[in-house]
């Protein structure tokens, strides 16, 4: 008899009312929910994780990073690779309540309706909530899970000094989560994270589950085009050096490679300056930054490619001189297609309909990708609205992710 | 006999030091020339050249918003309307010395040459400098001679607000040139302002002489579009509502419009801004400037309802929503073809080559038509700069200029 027979499910109400608790904390003067990462804010959310995970007797570790971890052994199965769940619990500035803390909160809720139902793990079962996945207080974002895959260096990051001036090893130790534990000491079997889609997709389709079968790879840049300030009155059109218009033009093609790819590339051009920026006169300078998305690293590099090719061209034809500085560059992470195919099978099971879904967004699960098989599983998010108080997912949406999670689980840790 | 076959020529050595002099005045602490409006540099300048109006015997009169006026009364011409030379004195921030002061001191520079020769004129010979013609400190721009040309009350304009809190009235008042004279208490028989172009046009043509026939109509809008802030990552090209690209099709939109006027329409997007203004956010609102400008009413008009057309089309192609508030809008100036044309026969007479030409720039000349036929004299400006410490124009160019002036003069108030 295998596990998935006993059709298990998590206790809805209990995940409900843990998402709404959680999101109790953190609210600042304003009645706004901000959980920077490392702060007072921070500090009461993890708490609470904390205290539920004693409860239910996991075994709590915290890592160097303050990557917090409730681990569930087994009394067979200790030697065992864990299958690690998670995500996050801190939060950009006037939050919602979704954002991470669903992944965390249903990995939690996965390992008690397991242990309640006697289901006997093959493995540990690992729930994990990673420092800093937002990165608005301290940069990178996703740095716990990137230190914990072993991106970046434990003793560099602790240094690491805040928008306010702080330092994060500091403020680690402040709020008591500055743990012994080196990253990475736990390598997982492997990793699901469930997750918000914070996208539009799921929520047109009307489907209830994505499983997440990449996550497009990130090029940010920075373009700088000078041209010469004129006044907007006497100098005649064909002795312009207008580097606004270059920009407007640069925009313009952007969009109209990302038509023309399918759907696969995004590009959007978030931010812009022009100087002298003045009514009657010809901008010489514009700055903006290019944001730039593909889930398959030689189509990203080809979009990188058409990119500067462009700009170089439009240097001619337009009279101006252009640059471009890296900003970002996170290549694209492919999932592993066993889990992806366990979390269409759970879906199907279940009676959900589920898609197939690239994850434009960054999460903790493409740094755990380095380290073991991964994937994620997504809900829809309504009207693709995230990191907003409008953030909103029902309830029997967030029930349905919370199920497909334990029936894969399942699977993976199941005696078969 | 006519005068003109005197071949008076002016003082080129006078003229010359004098717009040296004069651009002495005014460095800030920065050593920077700034003389703005009723400003303690703009009463230095002021001061210098009603010295200079006095030493020559003219005249002087300033009326209740500034406007300086030395008159050359001849002995049997008081009752004459009078040819009124100027232009302005103050300055933009870290300005140039020719940008109006050259006409002033050309008007004044030909008035003494007449004098010396022994010319008689038939009607009065005035020179004004008009208040702020910048309109840097005070707005609107062309001040006092919009208020001279009884396009605004004088009461209202004395109450505006600087830039720095400042009344003009009492800024009039403290530096002594709050007047009593009524404005437009001269009323001319004709006005000739000479000017550098502030554009590249006789530059690169290398011409020295323009016969402005008329000034472009201008009109200014601020154009805000608002779409929906989403994340940059997660939503797919065909779900944007992208207020950023929506921008930037107007700017290339324009672009292309005056391509294809012919050189007659001129279009800038200068100023610029997004909102959020992040990497990853798609931009939910844009907020830009639009100038527009062509010398022909009905063709600027046309312009305008074009873009207006145009941005009802985008704002359903991109599902934006789109506001325009009008700024500014100055209807186009046909000069007087008569002068004009005394202009251009100077010109020739003195064997320099002349274009006719559009001025593309507001000028005090522009509220002067209103009240009695007017046209300007264009000298070229070295790569077209200008509000600028590189603002150039070459001593032989100054001085040509000067003399097909004093010529056009000679023909207006000479004995035929």
């Amino acid at each position: 008899m295998t596990v998935i027979n006993l059709n298990l499910s998590i206790n809805s109400e209990r995940l409900l009312n843990r998402i709404q608790e959680l999101g109790l904390t953190g609210l600042d003067n304003d009645n706004k929910r901000t959980r920077l990462a490392a702060s007072d804010a921070d500090k009461a959310g993890r708490d609470l994780l904390v205290t539920w995970m004693k409860e239910v007797g996991l075994e709590v570790e915290i890592d160097r990073i303050g990557n917090i971890f409730g681990i569930w052994y087994g009394t067979e199965n200790r030697i065992e690779a864990p299958i690690m769940l998670g995500s996050h619990i801190d939060t950009v500035i006037n939050a919602g309540m979704y954002d991470g803390c669903y992944g965390v909160l249903s990995g939690l809720e996965v390992i008690m309706t397991l242990k309640e139902k006697g289901f006997i793990p093959t493995r540990p079962i690992a729930v994990a909530a990673f420092t800093n996945e937002e990165g608005v207080r301290y940069q990178p974002d996703m740095m716990g899970s990137l230190v914990y895959a072993g991106g970046l260096s434990v003793d560099d990051v602790l240094a690491t000094v805040g928008t306010d001036g702080t330092i994060l090893g500091e403020e680690l130790e402040r709020i008591g989560y500055a743990g012994t534990k080196e990253p990475g000491f736990l390598k997982p079997h492997a990793y699901i994270e469930l997750h918000i889609e914070q996208g539009p997709i799921l929520d047109k389709m009307g489907l209830p589950i994505g499983a997440v079968e990449n996550l497009q790879g990130i090029s940010w840049q920075r373009i700088t085009i000078e041209g010469v300030a004129n006044h907007a009155g006497t100098t005649p059109t064909d002795m312009r050096r207008d580097a606004g218009l270059a920009a407007a033009r640069v925009i313009t093609y952007l969009r109209d490679r990302a038509n023309a790819s399918n759907g696969q590339t995004v590009a959007t051009v978030g931010t812009i300056e022009f100087k002298p920026n003045a009514v009657n006169v010809i901008p010489s300078l514009a700055t903006f930054t290019v944001d730039l998305r593909n889930p398959n690293k030689q189509r990203l590099q080809e979009e990188e490619q058409a990119l500067a090719n462009y700009l170089e061209e439009l240097a001619t034809t337009e009279e101006v001189t252009i640059t471009s500085e890296p900003l970002v560059r996170f290549p694209p992470v492919t999932f592993d297609q066993t889990i992806v195919k366990l979390v269409e099978k759970a879906a199907g099971e279940r009676g959900l309909q589920s898609r197939r879904m690239t994850s434009g967004a960054g999460h903790d699960a493409q740094m755990m990708a380095r380290v073991c098989p991964t994937a994620m599983i997504f809900v829809p998010s309504i009207d693709g609205i995230s990191h907003n108080p409008k953030e909103y997912t029902k309830d029997s949406d967030l029930i349905a992710g919370a199920n497909v999670l334990l029936d894969v689980v399942c699977k993976l840790a199941g005696n078969q």
